[in-house]
């Protein structure tokens, strides 16, 4: 019998740590037998015209053309006249919405042992627009954009990922007690997506309230779905209640069912190229990227060896309190395949 | 030797639970021998032409006149055609500053046990501007102003709180990566006010990383100093560390000089009248005003009397998992003045 064709997938080995760490997940996809096709591709060093970023135009067609992307970590150059990558992505390819499954992760021991939850944030207006305005000298305002599409959109996705996950409760994270327009337009959507799910249990949460809730007892929430300003806010809180940005895996959606998933950390020059870094992240993220290719089986397998890894706690990096490098936790990974 | 002339201040019950704690302060001031002189305002049950609310004006004008309140929760009245009281009371008196003292109860056990920080958020501007505007159907947006005035003003008063209460450190909580305009002008002003006390340390986080860092140590940060709509979220993160509203106290303070101090948690009418309230948030901000009078022996003494009877866990509400009455509560209190 012959192998499957194989997926291709772009993959963004990104800056600092980042060749590293995707160099582990080649690794341990080779050692799953992961049917995946890696096209690299490197963030240039001149701006290009096409994208006004330092991203080539090509490396945006690659994740047009496969659909499925990971994406390491990316410094954006200093300097002015371009975009931040992260942005141009999120622009370009139209990812609209940056999902984050969030848990604690056996026996790593934070304050929290009961996290099992997923934030997904609209990731393309609100306060991101980039509209800002000098009325006067010493007076500025944002505009922030909430639409009836990019929130129909989000929300239909949210209930979409909690039906085909098992889960069972969505909760709308706003503060439409103060913006009633923009954060009440979104509530107003996510209610009419609501109902096409009985099924699903639909909650709105005032955000002062849901990061209380969510520091005193995260085991409350289940799905989040928010405006970008406070998925970007309550994804990290909730990264922190497990770790931090280290262990938490991401994947953006996009349109025409792009995904690209992303270790959402820095690029740590500090420790780059010296064989410390970590690569749970961007490892669980590929994971998400298998999920989104609906290869459940390697996903499965692959995330059970990195839990299990960590579990044993034999092999850690120093940022998980061990004296591992990066290849020998890799290593260990593949050896629980 | 004859008393000392007594301090008038005005106090508002408030709703639901809100008279039987303001009951509580009263007799915990009067045990301590506090000088005050209360001056007792309800929200009225129709609107104020000239507030354009439930409060009436005598209420605002005795604050205005005493420069110091004490305010007790108050359920905005539901309907049309008037404002939410709190804003209402924001906006009257210009309560610019909003200081929230955090700190982990000793022998009452959270997650964690050495919070110990500030949150100074800006109370009037910012994403609270009330400017929204439908574009088209579906296309609605909502204008965050930030000003140079209310940002040198709350920066400075973060600082001076600083200085006078020995605090070490100043960090400026801000998304200027993405709203460089109106974030970037909140900490251009910081900025200018930190270099007026060179013996303080001024740092700038990003919210989001201020919340992963929050959750994962929050002995990382002493007084924190940010705008309107981002102090609403850390300020209510914050409690949550430390057990919740029911325990935080808060001051807001307002122009020529006003401090009106406030329980943050709602009026509870299910279990109003019950004699069941919790009222520690209402007598740990009541200290605050204190402090705020500079009366520092008697406002000390009391918060160690709350404190004491917390730690010795022979007298809590049902909300700290005992089984006293406020009124046993209050009294165990006082017991130890
Ligand atoms: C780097 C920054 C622009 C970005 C954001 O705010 O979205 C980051 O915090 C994220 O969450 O990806
Ligand atoms: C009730 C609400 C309008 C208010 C706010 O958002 O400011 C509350 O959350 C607070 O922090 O006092």
């Amino acid at each position: 019998s012959s192998a499957p064709d194989p997926i291709p997938a772009t993959l963004f080995p990104g800056d600092g740590i980042g060749p590293e760490i995707a160099e582990a997940v080649k690794q341990v996809f080779q050692a799953a037998e992961v049917p995946i096709e890696w096209e690299e591709h490197y963030v240039g060093d001149q701006i290009d015209p096409r994208t006004q970023s330092f991203l080539t135009w090509e490396s945006l067609e690659s994740v047009r053309r496969n659909k499925v992307g990971l994406k390491g970590p990316m410094a954006t150059p200093i300097g002015k006249g371009h975009r931040s990558l992260n942005l141009t992505l999120r622009k370009e390819l139209n990812l609209y919405a940056n999902v984050r499954p969030c848990y604690s992760l056996p026996g790593y021991k934070t304050r929290y042992d009961n996290v099992n939850l997923i934030t997904i944030r609209e990731n393309t207006e609100g306060e991101y627009s980039g509209l800002e305005h000098q009325v006067v000298r010493g007076v500025v305002e944002s505009l922030k954009i909430i639409t009836r599409q990019a929130s129909l959109r989000v929300a239909e996705y949210a209930f979409h990922y909690a039906k085909i996950h098992g889960r069972e409760r969505v909760s709308a994270i706003h503060k439409a007690n103060i913006m009633q327009k923009t954060d009440g337009l979104f509530l107003k959507c996510c209610r009419e997506v609501a109902e096409k799910y009985p099924e699903i249990t639909y909650e709105e949460v005032v955000i002062d309230n849901c990061c209380m809730m969510l520091v005193k007892n995260p085991a409350l929430f289940d799905v989040l779905v928010m405006p970008n300003l406070y998925g970007d806010i309550i994804s990290d809180l909730c990264a922190g209640l497990v770790g931090g940005l280290g262990l938490t895996p991401s994947c953006n959606i996009g349109e025409g069912g792009i995904a690209l998933a992303e270790a959402v950390h820095g690029s740590a020059p500090d420790i780059a190229g010296k064989n410390l870094a970590n690569p749970t992240a961007l490892l669980l993220s590929a994971v998400t990227m298998l999920r989104h290719l609906e290869l459940y089986d390697k996903a499965e397998r692959i995330q059970n060896a990195i839990l299990t890894t960590i579990a044993e706690g034999k092999y850690r990096t120093a940022d998980l309190g061990g004296s591992s490098s990066t290849t020998d936790f890799t290593k260990a990974i593949c050896g629980h395949l």
